[in-house]
């Protein structure tokens, strides 16, 4: 069956650290709530489903944990592609010089007026997209959306954009 | 068969009066392209398809040519309902308070830190969702997407959401 799934945010509190350490018989002691499932945890249980690709085309990256997620990946062998924008990708807070101290191929998109996308293509299967840009605020504080689809028809345009973007900022 | 369509921006310019007044038997003379389909004349089409009800939910709402197709829609007797950002609904050049005067219901989201969807339901079927927002600069120059769909798992809870921000910022 295609995955079709819809997420809101602002996400509820909870914590998170056991998505990323699944298999830790630590209890974690952070005042957060534990064992709660939100909006946000859904969200990176789909980013870190990656088992051979991610292709990120996102305005603003500056959330620690979505950037974690995105290390993770790229320190499991997934390849990691991220087009941003230029301006954006400069200000305080931002994690796209993490990630390219990391050795993940990062490409500002020079072209636009503004790379105003937030867009993930995950295993060149699994569509996210939506309002949501990758920092704290619009997470926690925000209305937004997330749509995830598995639909070909729609994952597929998304797949070309990307190519397209990554072609036309290629730096060299 | 369900609609899946994807569009992506900067849109090419192009006249879109013919979209407007579709049985005029007049040529238009303004300077730009004629007879041309761009993204933004497909978005146009999409939004003047809706017959019964727009329940729009809009970070920010400058672009006339938008403005002038839910005024349309209003005056045929559409159901038009619009969520928006209560600060950016104060800014120059923001369309709605034209939206109201025309007698437009809108409600400004009085509650998150910011209103951030960029979302519109038409006749309850087909989702019209992405990363723009209802601007001249996000339709001529910016990196953008916009996805639409009648897929019943991703148009439901949309409506839902709409309908929880819509009794959510009931000034009464
Ligand atoms: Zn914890
Ligand atoms: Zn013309």
């Amino acid at each position: 069956r295609t995955l079709n799934e819809v997420l809101f945010f602002p996400s509820d509190m909870a914590c998170v650290e056991h998505i990323f350490t699944p298999t830790t018989t630590h209890s974690c002691f952070c005042p957060l709530p534990h064992g709660v499932e939100t909006s946000f945890s859904r969200l990176l249980r789909h980013i870190l489903s990656a088992s051979s690709s991610l292709d990120l085309c996102i305005f603003s990256f500056s959330n620690m944990d979505l950037c974690r997620a995105v290390l993770l990946l790229h320190s499991k062998g997934v390849t990691v592609r991220v087009v941003s924008d230029k301006n954006y990708s400069a200000i305080t807070g931002s994690q796209i010089g993490v990630l390219r101290k990391a050795g993940i191929c990062v490409r500002c998109d020079v072209v636009s007026v503004c790379m105003h996308h937030k867009f993930a293509v995950v295993d060149s299967r699994l569509l996210i997209t939506g309002s949501l840009n990758w920092t704290l605020t619009a997470v926690q504080s925000n209305a937004e959306n997330v749509l995830l689809t598995e639909e070909p028809d729609l994952v597929q345009p998304f797949i070309k954009e990307f190519h397209r973007l990554w072609v036309l900022n290629d730096p060299t």
